[in-house]
Formats: C-alpha cells, sequence, structure tokens
C-alpha cells in the first residue's frame, strides 16, 4: 500500500535548527516567511499531496497518458488536481512576486517539492517542467519576453518544457539537427524531431510555452552553434488570449517502464513558429541556466521517491505478521509477530531512513546555499554560496536518485512477493524512481561534471566550500565526549575522500581518461561523507537538545540512532571506495573492444 | 535490443579447465558425457535459446498470460516452443535414464539453464517447475507414484509446480490453513486458497502435476503439521490417459511488475483429489529437497539475466555514438566515437562481465559439487560435496539474483533514455530478474539460512568444504610471482571474512540477533571471497596457457583483465562489509518500533 504523511518534523529540524552556522549569513528578502509561515505552507502542502495527489498516483500509473485526435489526454483526475494545484500558488512557489509567484526561498521549496515527488511524481513533472522552463526564460529572456510569459506560466495557465534531445543524440547535444530558419517578422521557423519530451503535451494547461535547441543557418558545428528558442504551442495574440495552432505536435507517448502519468512525448517541429531566446549560438547556455535547478529538482525525485518508499515499508513491517522474534515472542495473541521484529527487516528499514534523512539534510544545506548566492547581503557568502551549489548539484542529482532508486528496491524486498504484484503499489515506485538516475544528465555525466568540471575549476574552489566547514567540524569535535566515535568515522572518510581527490588531481592532469575512470567512485564518496557531516552535525545537536530536555525526546533520540546507523553499515563501504579509486584506469580501460 | 549468444567459450573454460582440482574426484556415471558430447549439447541449447526462445521474449512480456473460460493461455508461440524443447529432450536433461531422462550431470545442466534463463526467463519456468516437482517426486513418492508420473514428466507432456504460499504467508508456512480430508480410497481431498503459484495453469502441457501443502486433520499446529500432496489437473485413469477434471482451477492470473509471459497463478482446491507424497507431516521435508535444487536454480536465473544485459550493452556500446573519447578521437570518420570508448561506460560494462564470469564459475563449481553428492566414488568426497552444496545454496541463491539484477540496471544505465523506453526491450530485463531475488525464499531469509543454520551446523563443517581450498590456495600461492598481488587481495578478503565468521560465531551464540543482523553482509562477503578465490585460480590458469601459446591469446588475456578489475574495484567495497558486521546489531535494533 502507497503510505504517506509529509515528514514535517525532520524538514524543520533541516530547515531551523541544523543549517543555522552555514556561513551563508542571513539572507534578505523572505522576511514574509518565518517559523510560522514555514509552518504553513509545509501543512499545506502535505494537504494538498497527501489527499489529492497521492490517490491518483497509482490509478494515473494504470490508465498512462493517451493520444486522442492528436491530443494528449492525462489520466482521470489529474486536470481537477492541476487547478487545485495552481489555486494554491504552488506552480509559483520560488518565482519572484513581480511575475505574481510567492518569492518563497528554495529551502522551504525543497521541502515542498519532496513532498510532490514522494506522493505523484508523474503528476509532478507537469508543474516541474514550467519551472525550469521559467529559469532559462527568466535568465535569458528580453524584458518583453518575460512581461509577456512569465505570469501565465508563474500561475500554472500556461506550462513549459525543454526540448533538447533528438533520436540519434541526448548526452551529445553537438549533434543536434533542428533548423531554424529567421523570417522578416524577428520570427524564426523550427522544424525538426524531438524525442523524450517530458510534459511536451497535455491537457492541464491551456498552452505550452516549448524552449527548443535549434540550428540557425551558417552557425559553427558542435555545441558552439545551438540557440535557444521559444515555441508556444498556441500563437498567443497581443492580449494574450490563444489565437492560431502552432505546428507543432506530439506525434507519439513514449512506453516507458515507469512514471506513465507523465505524457513523454516524440515532438514534431514542422516550420513552427519560434523566437530566439538569449543571444545567437547561445543555447546551450541558456538551457543549462535551467538544467541546473531542474538537476537539483531531480536530486529531490530521489529523495521523495526514497521517503514513500520508506513509509510504506514502515507500515507493511508493523502490519504484516511472519514469524517470530528471535528474542522472544512480541506478539503473543497473534499467529505471528509483525515482520518489524526481525534483523534484516531492521537492516532494510534503516538503511531507507537513513538515506532519506541524510539526503534531506544536504539536500536543505544545498537549497539554502541557492538561496544564500542570490540573497545574502555579504558578497563573500554569495560566491562561497556559489562555489557549494556549482559542486553539489552533480552530486546531489546523482547521488540522491541512486539512493532513492535503492530505496524503492528494498521497499520491493521487505514486501516479498506482494512487493513484486502490481496491485499492491510498491513496485511503481521502482519503476518511476528508475528514470531519475538518466534524465538530465545520466548519473554517469553528473560525475565526469564534478570531477572534470567543478573539481579543477579556478584550482579547486569549488571544493574548498565543503572541504572547509568539513574539516573544521572534525577538528573542533575531535575530542568532544559525547560524539567523538562519531567524529572519528567522518574523519576516516574525510581522509580517504582527500586522498581520493590528490589522485584525481595528480593523475587526472595528464590523463583526462585517470579522473573519468574515478568519478562514479569518487561522486558516491564525496556524497557519503557530505551526509555523514550532516549526520554528525545532527547527532552533536540532538544530544544538546536531549541535554536540555525540550520534550521531543523520541525525535533526537531517533536522529542519533540513525546517525550512528549511518556511520555503523553505511559509510564504511562507501568509503572503501577509495580503493577502487586509487586503482587507477587500467584494469577498467585495457581490454580491446573487440574482446567485449 | 535484446542480443545474445551463448558465452559457450567461457561456459567450457569453467566445466573443462578451472575446477579440476577441486577435490571431489572423478563422478561416474557420467560417462558419456565427454567433451565432444558436452560441446554438442551446449551449441544445440544455443540454438534452441537463440533462435527459437529470445525471439519470443518480448512480444511475451508485452502481450501477458490471459485466462479464457477458466484456462490460462500462453503468449503466441509458447507452445510451439515449448513442443520443440521437449522433443529435443531438454525436458529431463538431469532426469535419470530410467525415467526416459538424459542423465546429464547438473554441471552441464546449469550451462545450458543459463542461456533459457538469458533468453527467456518466463518460457524457463514452465519446465523448470517441472523439474523441481520431480526432484521432491523422485525423493519421496512411492515407486507406484515414480513409475506412473516420473516419464511423463521427464519427457514434459506433463508439468509440475509446487503450491506453498497462502495470501497470509509466504516465508512463514507454519501459518498455511489448506486442509486434506482423508478419502476412503485412500486419497485426500485438499482445499484452500494459493498465491503466487508459477506454472499453476498454462496450455503447454495436457496435465499438471500439483505439490501442493496442506494440513491433515489432527495435524499438530505449525510446520510439523504440514504434509505433501500429489493434485492432478485432470485425474489420470490407470493407462495415463486423462480422466476427469479435478476442482482446481486459476481464478486469477497475477499482475506483475515483469515475467509477464509465465502465468503466476491464484489457484482454488476445492475438494480436488490428492496423494499423500512421502510421510504424513513432513510436507516440508519434501517440499524443501525441491527448494535447494530450485534455489540453485534461481541463482542460474540472475547469472542468465546478468550475461544477457551484458551481452546487449556491448552490443549497443560499440554500436551508439555519442561524445568523443578523452583519449583522442577513435571513430574520425564519423560524427562521434561508440560509448564503449568511455571510462564510466567501460566500468559499467567490466562490472557486469566480473559478475557473470565470477558467478559462473562459482556455479560450475557449486554444481560440479551436486553432482559429485551423489556420484563421487569416494565417501569422503561425497561428504565434502555435500557440505559444500549445503553452504553455497544460499549463497549461489541470493548473491547471483542480486548481481544479476544489479547488472539488469547497469544496461538501463548504459542505454540512458532508450533504456527506460519499452521497445529497446532492456528494462524488461530489470523487471523479469527482479523476482528471483524474492521468490523460493527471499534473499534476506537465504542470509539467515546461512548464519543460522549452515554455519553452526556440525560445527562448522559446511564452512570448512570452503575455507580449507581457499586458504590451501593462498598458502600456496602467497609468494607467486605471477599472481601475487591477486592473492595478497584474495587474502585480504578472506581475512574479514574469517573475523566476520569468528564475531558471528562468538556474538551468535549468545544472541541470536547478533548473527541475524549481520547475515546479509556476511554472505555478500562470503560470496565475493568465493568469486575472488575462482578468479585467483582463473589468472593463474590463465597465465599458463598464456606462457604456454594456446593459441587463445584474447580469451586469456581477456580472463585476467576481467580479474584484475574484480579485484581493483569490486573486491574492495565487499570486503568492507566486514565494519558493518563487526558494529553489531545495536544500530539496527535500538529503534522502538512506534519511532519508526
Amino acid at each position: 500500500m502507497q503510505v504517506y504523511e509529509a515528514p514535517i518534523r525532520d524538514m524543520r529540524f533541516n530547515l531551523e535548527e541544523l543549517h543555522e552556522d552555514d556561513g551563508f549569513g542571513n539572507l534578505e528578502g523572505f522576511e514574509d516567511f518565518d517559523e510560522d509561515m514555514t509552518g504553513a505552507i509545509l501543512e499545506e502542502a502535505n494537504k494538498l499531496c497527501r489527499d489529492v495527489l497521492l490517490p491518483l498516483n497509482w490509478p494515473g500509473d494504470q490508465q498512462g497518458c493517451r493520444i486522442e485526435n492528436g491530443v494528449v489526454r492525462t489520466p482521470d483526475g489529474f486536470q481537477e488536481a492541476y487547478k487545485q494545484f495552481c489555486e494554491g500558488g504552488w506552480a509559483g512557489l520560488v518565482v519572484d512576486q513581480k511575475w505574481g509567484g510567492q518569492g518563497a526561498p528554495h529551502a522551504l521549496a525543497k521541502m515542498v517539492e519532496e513532498m510532490s515527488c514522494s506522493t505523484n511524481l508523474s503528476f509532478g513533472l507537469y508543474p516541474g517542467l514550467t519551472g525550469g522552463a521559467m529559469v532559462s526564460l527568466e535568465a535569458y529572456g528580453s524584458e518583453d519576453q518575460k512581461n509577456f510569459y512569465m505570469p501565465k506560466m508563474a500561475n500554472g495557465e500556461w506550462s513549459g518544457t525543454m526540448c533538447l534531445t533528438e533520436p540519434h543524440c541526448g548526452t551529445d547535444l553537438g549533434m543536434l539537427r533542428t533548423k531554424a530558419e529567421p523570417q522578416e517578422d524577428g520570427s524564426c521557423l523550427i522544424t525538426g524531431n524531438k524525442i523524450f519530451i517530458s510534459a511536451g503535451d497535455h491537457d492541464l494547461a491551456e498552452n505550452i510555452i516549448h524552449l527548443v535547441l535549434a540550428r540557425l543557418p551558417d552557425a559553427p558545428k558542435g555545441v558552439k552553434g545551438i540557440s535557444m528558442f521559444l515555441v508556444p504551442k498556441f500563437l498567443p495574440k497581443d492580449d494574450g488570449s490563444l489565437g492560431d495552432r502552432n505546428p507543432v505536435t506530439a506525434t507519439a507517448i513514449e512506453h516507458k517502464m515507469g512514471l506513465k502519468a507523465s505524457a513523454t512525448c516524440q515532438m514534431s517541429f514542422d516550420g513552427a513558429k519560434g523566437w530566439l531566446v538569449g543571444p545567437e549560438n547561445r543555447g546551450l547556455e541558456a538551457m543549462f541556466a535551467m538544467m541546473n535547478t531542474e538537476r537539483v529538482a531531480v536530486g529531490i525525485q530521489g529523495l521523495g521517491m526514497g521517503e514513500i518508499a520508506y513509509q510504506s515499508s514502515v507500515y507493511y513491517a508493523k502490519d504484516r505478521l511472519q514469524g517470530r522474534s528471535l528474542s522472544g515472542v512480541k506478539n503473543p495473541d497473534g499467529p505471528a509477530d509483525p515482520l518489524i521484529v526481525h534483523p534484516d527487516i531492521r537492516r532494510m528499514l534503516m538503511t531507507m531512513r537513513a538515506y532519506n534523512e541524510g539526503c534531506r539534510s544536504v539536500s536543505a544545506w544545498v537549497s539554502r546555499a541557492l538561496d544564500a548566492e542570490h540573497a545574502s547581503p555579504e558578497p563573500e557568502a554569495r560566491a562561497r554560496a556559489k562555489d557549494f551549489v556549482a559542486l553539489m548539484t552533480p552530486v546531489v542529482k546523482a547521488l540522491f536518485t541512486d539512493l532513492g532508486h535503492e530505496s524503492t528496491h528494498m521497499a520491493i524486498q521487505l514486501h516479498g512477493g506482494h512487493g513484486y504484484i502490481q496491485e499492491t503499489g510498491i513496485e511503481q515506485f521502482a519503476r518511476d524512481a528508475r528514470i531519475a538516475q538518466i534524465y538530465e544528465g545520466a548519473n554517469g555525466i553528473q560525475a565526469l561534471d564534478l570531477v572534470g568540471r567543478k573539481l579543477p575549476d579556478r584550482m579547486g574552489r569549488n571544493l574548498r566550500s565543503f572541504f572547509h566547514p568539513v574539516s573544521q567540524f572534525i577538528e573542533d569535535h575531535a575530542n568532544d565526549e559525547h560524539i567523538g566515535k562519531i567524529v572519528a568515522g567522518l574523519q576516516q572518510s574525510f581522509g580517504a575522500l582527500q586522498l581520493s581527490t590528490g589522485h584525481i588531481a595528480q593523475k587526472g592532469l595528464k590523463d583526462p581518461e585517470e579522473a573519468a575512470a574515478a568519478a562514479t567512485d569518487y561522486l558516491r564518496l564525496l556524497g557519503f561523507v557530505a551526509m555523514g557531516y550532516c549526520f554528525a552535525k545532527s547527532a552533536k545537536l540532538a544530544k544538546q537538545k536531549l541535554a536540555e530536555g525540550t520534550g521531543e525526546e523520541q525525535f533526537y533520540k531517533s536522529k542519533l540512532t540513525t546517525a550512528q546507523f549511518f556511520f555503523d553499515r553505511l559509510l564504511p563501504p562507501a568509503t572503501a571506495q577509495f580503493m577502487a579509486i586509487k586503482s587507477g584506469k587500467a584494469s577498467m580501460m585495457d581490454m580491446p573492444a573487440d574482446a567485449f
């Protein structure tokens, strides 16, 4: 059974308690979002996600999307839910108030996103893509474009897409072929085929604003000849009402492993009218403005899936009676004890829990940096935040989606045969979560981004935004009587990370394949150290609160146990990936291609 | 694209070269199965699997099974394929010749099973269940039962099932409720509902022989009151022709995540006529005779899925052009280089390859012991083989299925967005492979079997059958100039395994939850040491063959590279699971159930 209640207490722990000393200072412009407002928003979001989106999740998977007379239809109930979503102001939660948005901080909005990802990942993609498109548009659009499009996107009336992939090119966008022919009126006619376009067509919003990568005539070859165009489904009239249908159509809906209620479309642009966004031939840059935000958002998808996998598993583990506890009967009146008494069931529950809490803390840290990058009054703090976001974006994307997917499979395993049956709703989690490791840059590409771009950038400056607070924390707490053992574990992993960084810097300078060979293991190691740091800080805080006697004993005690579990069971194998990194590229690259 | 060619060279390496010195001696009764015969069987099996079963694999997934007028229909083409399968004598490959089987050794038959699992896991379940049922019947059936049923099952005319699970009990069979009422004619009437029954009904064989667990009146509570019954779909007349339809019916086909061409049925027994197999109240024992063989067979399913995931990935990695090699353009005439030039793609290919080759070697070792247990002329070798099979059965089941599933997900990842699309056929592998970690005892149960039964059994005697050859090999080769570095890696992991064993023996004696808390990590560590031992032996052999100059340079060089990759990248994180084991149960069990 799919079960969900937003983990609001843990969200508030991360928002309001854990990251107070993160070095980004007080932020300006979010004065409205005090603790009362934050609490109210989280409660309202929980209600919407739990009561409206979750009940549509499994039916949406079973029904899927369909094309009727050239128009994509979403599953039953999605239109009404989208209406509620927009009426609640959720479509523009982080959008600037001048465009009609709420202007909420990312740190808060990511918690809300986590809830919608948990309860209906397919649904969340529709407004999610609009959000991404707004980021690009706000950064690269002309004033006219922004004034015209942003308000209607911020309230969800119109939605957005990003159209990059073509059948022969996904990661390697340099090969893309879609053409843009300039017209005398300043517009361009766009012609080409795109695939894998999320929310490419649907019946939720009255218009869809496609951001499309295409080549102008005589553009340079490769990625330096790509421009970005805004192509509306319906050409709007000057007053914002809908005019002619633009010849951009969904020719098919992909048959996917999961995420079936999200329409992933093959799109055909047959001389569709569009307008350049940003400078000519700098479309990739404009698209990447959106891509980075989207990558963090995709990481949150992994966390969201991990959370509902955990909660549904807890429900089943308490409900299902099977076997007897090894330490003596726990449910003497029943025919058997609940699953939760068994150590191997605990292993899975605690692993999921630790992944979720660890990722949530890292996410809150990174999201606060996303806000600080723009809203910190101190230039130094802004710069530090920017470095930190640059470093952590690929980590959040790849690590969270890998761990979220692992959690969905633990949920299946914990449910036994019932986890493999569709009606239980558990296997859907695994099928839905799987795509997050692939889209917005496959996780291997994230790892290359980390070691190939983010590490060497400005002599390693990005990395210092992370290494500095971690080493400072270790130094400050190495002899702490309360959390000394945990800090020792962190220190060991951090040491392995430092050595790995040195290995990559040294070997990768001479031979980029050496850095690439280390990339995936390195990303995971760095991610686990980041989680470890957050858990160590959490443990310190929990000890303090327990000593103070806050009346929330169970919450803080559980936080301590989860932290201890992370250091006992999850961090050591991740640390050992240093051995793999150190072994270098030889055994990975030695085999001639035809020997495979 | 689903691509397959049986890895016959590697299979023969394992059958004919690697395990010569395994201490089980020469086996008797398999004289017909010399190298010529083995080669011919593998070639024929490859043709059947590649040319007949594989083309039905993806269509079978899309079409699935259906119930028409109370009868289960398999997908198009399955009936004809099953006919070919039976005509080729594959249904009775390991069955004694006195029942009309081929009497082939398990070591060979497991290679054939691997092929059918690679090419059509759903199809393979139908004869697979029959094979399991024959094992129980041969061990526990009366002479009359065997004479009557075995020949028709060995040639595939009739098929078999095992009916254990009920809605409220899977692992915990003590709770089962299906009743058997003795009749005056010596038969019993069976009444109850079973779920998750593989091949419970279908249109491939003319009759289905169900082996059903049920309770006789006044039977003791729990697992000691369960008996096994033989319940045919059609009650056979004395001459073997079909008589009345027995009231056992498939009331529904489960809607599963994958394995859709295998009919997993809800079965209703409404006073169906059945006959006791084996002694009263010892049904679990009779079922376990089958279960152990089945568990090794399920392990092979994991390996089979891993192999086709690897091969399909290799095909795509050579075919798909995307990006340029970091060490210089490799395909200057094309718009990009093939994926296989990229280190992170290599990482996935080499990991899958190492998993498959490692598991295949372990499987060949265990399968040879399965044969030696019965066919070795020396009592000591038989006893050693039996101990080894007992120890390794849960390891083969759980480790192979875990790694096979990991490989199918690497295949998806390597295919990028195309891996998530159904038409490519890749995501089917992951959905199909997933069940193998669950059925025939979920992998957590395998781990408990290992630490709770197989380790302590007769003061650890099972374990010695494994520890002795490994420590002997390490001792003999510690200073070997050719493979010394590999042996050092093996020694380190073996040391961690020994310490882990000591930890479990010591702590688990006082507190069984301590052993259970270590179980899953321990199974994986032991499995990786077993693979490491096989790779170290393989490397030694490869070095020898290369020095001799056998003319198969590429095969032996690739074996060396794969072994090196295993020791560089895969063994160290597995070894680090010792740290998790050592940490004990506290952080796993501390949290009160209501804190979850």
